[in-house]
């Protein structure tokens, strides 16, 4: 695996699946892979659960880590081409990224969606950037439309707790203070779909996320409708995908509060476990009484984040 | 021992010294201890010594580190319950803890006194958090009300250079142009105490530290008077602990210059060594001439952080 | 080696050049040098190729490194002696110093010139009190006039691309918005003329480096004739380093656009590779066109900063 940004780049499912176990029986199971290699984990952006847990994956994989926070402490970079660099950007990441990666062995890059302009994201501007210009392998932990670790993370985590063998998953649409990027939505769709689970959106209309990640998975504009039955409740706020309207890109459509997640909505689901990739504002997406139910699974999910980034960077180890 | 804040904690002082002595001697004794083991390092505010000796004490013990310095490139934290999160704050502490906690074996976590509010700064509501919700191990890199990392590394201190089994310790308030948090005296107190050392605390009236920690240790509002025959003076600033008016809670009652400890104060001691928790505004809490002089020890005080912080991470190890 | 900020303190070149090409072999040869050692690296201004490629390099040794951002998560440093700490600095370098250097095995240093007084600057006040104070072998990673680490590399890198025994090398200004440090210029000239290579030195009048770097290398004020036959092309802006007129020091004094390196200049070079330090401002210090053409040594440069770091923290390491 040379890049990790969809599902596809994972390989066969449950191969991968089956390497999570292992490595969560035996965390240092495979030490030896990344002595005298070094993961160098780029933030351009805030981070708490990636932060840590792909710090401690990597470690648990024997690699050496080296964090940079490019905002603080580092130089602010430019990314257009062409550019007479005569501003507050110092460097230019033509050259900051093949300089990044003459030091490391394999990359991390967690890069938000900037949601002013819909193409500048949709194309993954930096992180094929770090693709095209580091001649390392390179992951994402996070990026504009994606966010693959945490998804990889929710599928160990549903495929530790399902009972059926194709279970109902609901990924549902919740009310937010901000405009947020659709990384996490996204990417949850891509998976579960790639996983071929029964996955059912539900969102306000003009929330249609875009086709490249949902495809022709069910969406249901009426949320209680959408919950009925389901055994998974992933919740999560999104702003605009513009994918009706490009000028909404960005832009916060709704916040319609009957959308936070309450034990109204979960009353006529199929005693479903409630998801969320946090961080998640409570009493805003979800109620108190829902997250600190026993169904949910927001620690064991975010825990899992260990063990996905520790699968990724094996992977990825094996191939060096 | 699975929680690290007051003297009590550390268990029989006579064995801690000798396990002090023992890493002292070679400080990677117990490096296998920590193999395979992460320690987590929370900054919730700022850090010099702090940060640098937990740092190396945890390496010395084999641990793998990670810092968080939540205030730069993490998520700002919610702390109260049954908040509507829809402000700056966009992750719960009752999802971060957790989440934290996953990814190590080992929490030290940095917190100050708020200084508004003394029943929030008593009650250690953040720390109490940490310890309460984590599921691990938890100890004080200074939070509210105590200091324990510096506390015993006073008593490594003064073990070493004390010359008679009860020597006469002077802890004195020192003016301060910013109002300071009282966790120093109140664990240096409590530390003394538990050492059954001679302890007299001087300040101006109104500066009562709290019985939780000074308990009936002599109080001399006389500064010369208490400084009379002491082998250890252990100058500190400290706002007002509010113990006899609460609204008084935090505020600077005092800047009388004539409390900054000179020369003269010195004079009337046994030849004392002169001790300071570091930072240390010079010419303001001490002169220059004290601070520099041979009896001072600040630097090897601040030194043994790594000894004290090597001590209470082995026997948390051999708890695990 | 217990100071290294000269070309002097690196010794002999062509054994450190011996050891370069060593370490660039096998860069984990002297792993066992490290091991239950620390290096501190202190940072009081931003840094990205110093960070990675320093943190690189003492891993490579095998030691452990703790990376402290003053600036960000500490206290802010007092420099001053006898001053009155009332004001927003709470901790003074005189004790900060020795704590940090209580808790590893060797220091390494960032600290930028401030560029308002010329003699705080070229007397190295901040890097010597680490020297002076420290008790411990001090590196600089680029300090006020100074940056040995970044003209090592810069000496490895011509050492592996030149075809002749003493090809000509020229150190060009160019224009920059800021008003830039010497430290970079200063030490390729110093360094160049230690190597003994034919050094030529170009800029405007008014920006004459001090002699102390630059010695009696070549000036010459027109660019294009100091460009022919060129081997090597080292751009870089600096400011007035005050040599001439010490009210001038810091300044910038022109900013004339025809200095910008362009294919116009490379064409009456010896075919000659163009360097720079990075970061590099494009199309105000060097074209795009310049800078990515199969000429440019830029990254190979900078990638260099990983060996040229082993190298001094090898030296160093040997004589702990």
């Amino acid at each position: 695996m040379n890049t990790f940004l969809h599902a596809k780049d994972l390989g066969n499912f449950d191969e991968a699946l089956e390497i999570a176990r292992e490595l969560k029986e035996d965390r240092y199971k495979y030490e030896q892979l990344g002595k005298h290699k070094t993961a160098l984990l780029v933030f351009f952006n805030n981070s708490l659960r990636t932060r840590l847990s792909t710090q401690k994956a990597a470690r648990n994989l024997g690699l050496d880590v080296i964090v940079l926070d490019v905002n603080q402490g580092a130089w602010k970079l430019e990314t257009e081409r062409g550019v007479v660099m005569n501003g507050d950007r110092s460097e230019h990441l033509l050259e900051a990224i093949p300089v990044m990666a003459s030091f490391c062995d394999i990359i991390g890059v967690r890069t938000f969606a900037g949601l002013t302009n819909r193409e500048d994201d949709y194309t993954e501007c930096i992180l094929n950037q770090f693709i095209r210009y580091s001649g390392k392998p390179v992951f994402s932990m996070e990026s504009a439309t994606a966010h693959p670790l945490q998804s990889f993370a929710d599928l160990i985590t549903i495929d530790e707790y399902k009972k059926t063998k194709r279970p109902k998953v609901v990924l549902t649409w919740a009310p937010h203070p901000k405009a947020l990027p659709q990384a996490v939505p996204n990417s949850f769709a891509e998976w579960m779909r790639a996983a071929d689970f029964d996955l059912v959106v539900t969102h306000p209309e003009g929330y249609e996320l875009d086709p490249l990640f949902v495809g022709d998975a069910r969406v249901e504009y009426d949320q209680m409708k959408a919950f009925e039955g389901a055994d998974f409740v992933y919740a999560k706020n999104w702003s605009c995908p513009g994918v009706t309207n490009p000028a909404d890109y960005g832009k916060i459509l709704c916040n319609e509060p009957s959308w936070t997640v309450s034990q109204r909505q979960m009353a006529v689901t199929n005693d479903a476990h409630f998801m969320h990739c946090l961080p998640v504002r409570r009493n805003v997406v979800v109620t108190d009484e829902v997250i600190e139910s026993p169904r949910s699974l927001v620690i064991p999910e975010a825990a899992n984040r260990e063990i996905s980034a520790s699968v990724v960077l094996k992977q990825m180890l094996a191939n060096l």
